[in-house]
């Protein structure tokens, strides 16, 4: 009893892996779960190489485990983690640690910090990415909490976590609910770039009429450029994916996108920051568009626009189209990166940027190459309030704009949706205006409600009795 | 004692102006504050044309007023209101009324609903448009709570509003916090028609190089036109005033925009409904973008775009101009209307959307000659899902979309954000795609999480085990 390291609530397709993943690694790990099948299925992988026990009982388990105890939890989101919690407190021991590995809402971690700590529990919200495969093999990790209490759970996460360049995609990020939320602007990022290789791919096909094997080569050859990431990637090989039929498989999946409201709590988060994240509203707004199939099959019908189909050079559209995609991501990015600033300020996480960038270079969702150059953004600046005011993504930015440009001139004039890019792009365009034309609407609040206004030429706040 | 007609507890700017409205349509009016001036300053417009006490007892207050009492809160939303409401409490009878006239969030009024109900009390959550002028000479009013107890307000309320071809713009909505909830979209609304207003004078401007007089006078004779509103012929009094040195005031207020947070809280509302409501996101977000001024001082010597300044023809510019309006802003109300639909029902309102267009059409921030063909579309389909999809909106959209064609991709060009107008478009051309590429989105769902995708030639749902 008390010898194993670490142990893991929930052994779903998460917990499973990651505790094979940890048992891998020489730890010996304990896992707990309701379900007797779960249980037993583990338990046959336990062999000479890997030293671990599955059980159903909360008092073997939290007996096996050594102390101060380390044990994650990975059940889903919201009461579950509340119940589990529960069952597992009347076994522990005060330094105790509880990790959260799901996907929580950062404010519902915040809560469990103050009532565990009360009971001299460490918990830690721990955002991990990478899916199944992750899991197992190597995920990216993003825990927040007590920055001391973290020793105990470093060689076990370090041993675990994806490695890019030698360096484990895991790292303490900041205090209370900080893993939690650099987890949730993660995945509101990866909504992003999601929504914009959606918009790419529509404008191969309804745009520029490329066939299958060109789309599909497109995207195989991008991941050998700049563009080189985890989501391009999986695009080429879900592109050359057939179905049973012989059929691309592509064609036959139905156009309902569903999701699971991380992408929308980073929006809604970001508005009650005040922090523009305009290509994730937008892509969470065409998951949501998505839905209303029947109306959208009935103003097919009743809103026309008939354009003129232009002859274009397939592999000039390419090229726009790669650099239009370059572009967007970059903003993408931005915002999110911007986002977390805000956050770390306004919730006392105290991130640091750069951390957060490296570990995201490996594991997750959003890995891609473009995360080395945030790094060393931040790296050169820490205090970098977004990272389009580096000389190199600027630099970037600027060289590549002419691309978007032109693509979203032929989205609007082919009358095709492109809301990610365009988003991107009025981000970058009034990012780079010294002056908004909102004094209009500061005249109009102060016109209709009186809600004053400030002006450029003396300090102070104003009101007009404004002539009619 | 008992003879009042109306009670009214707050008396700043709004009450203030309701009561004296109130008055003035020969209803007896008594006034509650705490502040003495506030109701010295009022009591001293008591005369023979107008029966008013005001006073800071709130015991004397209740006194006065005939049963069942109908008392209306114009205090600032949150704890203000359920102070007064509990200062009220124990002076009061069954079957009384408390209206709370704020901008209170919906879920609030569902809560004093309830709590309310249960000591006898009717509660009516009712939203109020039309400014300090609105208020006293006819505001459009947005009342929800009981169908039977607004028999009790429904002669004053209907006196006091705004009549629009006499009609009163003033109707019971629906049920619960239907009221509140109808003018957090009016507000949201308010907020794109704003934003996409500035963007135009921002075109104008820094886009076609059109001088100031020529701007004004596009504005005010845009006002006699389908394009007649409120906000249209504010915006020509605006761009005519000149400030104490003889400047035009307009150029000397700070691009800084301040909200109050109604419009956020649509869009936040409308991604828990899964509406989507882009252009309203694309006004939040500007203007919370206009707030990094410090930033986009500094990015504007960064992030480079050197465009061609093309010749234009300031004639074509403004017709232009005025079709892309006109279309963004029918777009505009679409979203909302259609976030209306959809929160009637999740929340139980029972709202008729005839109903909303009609009080909307004077009074409020945002009547428009446009709302009458919206009265008609619902006139002619009470179950329509969308204005879209309406053959009279459809015909004007189809008509007015090149302009909107045009400017975006002038603006594009010419590198100036039009993130509304850009947001209008792309809701107009994904709603009329049959087809979108979310399909794509759920095979990369579905490759990296597993999460499952349908097929549009199987029912049922599916999950692949995709090649690498």
């Amino acid at each position: 009893m008390n010898t194993f390291d670490f142990g893991i609530v929930g052994l779903g397709v998460m917990g499973r892996n990651l505790l094979l993943n940890i048992a891998s690694q020489k730890f010996a790990a304990a896992g707990l779960d309701l379900d007797p099948e779960k249980v037993n299925s583990l338990q046959k992988e336990a062999d000479a190489e890997h030293t671990l026990e599955a059980t159903t009982d909360v008092k073997h388990f939290v007996g096996l485990i050594q102390r101060p105890r380390a044990i994650m939890l990975l059940v889903p989101a919201g009461k579950p983690v509340d119940s589990a919690i529960q069952s597992l407190l009347p076994h522990l021991d005060e330094g105790d640690i509880i990790i959260d590995g799901g996907n929580t809402y950062f404010t519902d971690t915040d809560r469990r910090f103050v009532e565990l700590s009360a009971k001299g529990i460490h918990f830690f919200g721990m955002g991990i990415s990478g899916g199944e495969k992750g899991a197992r093999f190597g995920p990216s990790m993003m825990p927040g909490g007590d920055k001391k209490a973290y020793e105990r759970l470093r060689p076990i996460f370090e041993a675990i976590a994806a490695k890019v360049e030698g360096e484990p995609c895991v790292e303490y990020l900041g205090n209370g609910s900080a893993g939690n939320y650099v987890k949730m602007v993660h995945n509101g990022i990866e909504y992003g770039i999601m929504q914009l290789i959606s918009e790419i791919y529509d404008l191969m096909k309804r745009g520029y009429n490329l066939d299958e094997d060109t789309i599909q080569k497109a995207f195989e050859e991008w991941n050998e450029t700049d563009l080189k990431s985890y989501l391009i990637e999986i695009t080429g090989h879900i592109l050359k994916q057939k179905d049973e039929n012989g059929l691309r498989l592509i064609n036959q999946i139905s156009d309902w996108a569903k999701s699971k409201g991380t992408g929308k709590w980073t929006s809604q988060n970001a508005m009650d920051l005040q922090v523009p994240v305009p290509t994730i509203d937008a892509a969470v707004v065409m998951r949501d568009m998505s839905k209303s199939k029947p109306e959208r099959i009935e103003a097919a019908t009743k809103l026309i626009w008939n354009n003129d189909p232009a002859a274009v050079n397939a592999a000039e559209a390419i090229a726009s189209l790669k650099s239009t995609l370059y572009f967007a991501i970059l903003i993408t990015y931005a915002q999110g990166l911007a986002q977390l600033r805000t956050a770390s300020k306004e919730y006392n996480y105290e991130l640091n940027l750069e951390t957060v960038t490296k570990i995201w270079r490996g594991g997750c969702i959003i890995r891609a190459n473009v995360l080395e150059d945030f790094r060393k953004a931040f790296a050169t600046d820490a205090n970098l309030p977004n990272i389009l005011l580096d000389a190199d993504i600027a630099a970037k930015l600027n060289e590549s704009q002419n691309g978007i440009r032109t693509v979203i001139q032929f989205a609007v004039q082919k009358g095709l949706p492109v809301a990610g890019l365009m988003n991107s792009l009025a981000y970058f365009d009034a990012y780079r205006s010294e002056n908004l034309p909102t004094n209009l609407i500061q005249a109009q609040r102060d016109y209709f409600g009186a809600h004053t206004y400030e002006r450029i030429d003396a300090p102070g706040v104003f009101h007009t009795e404004w002539n009619d």
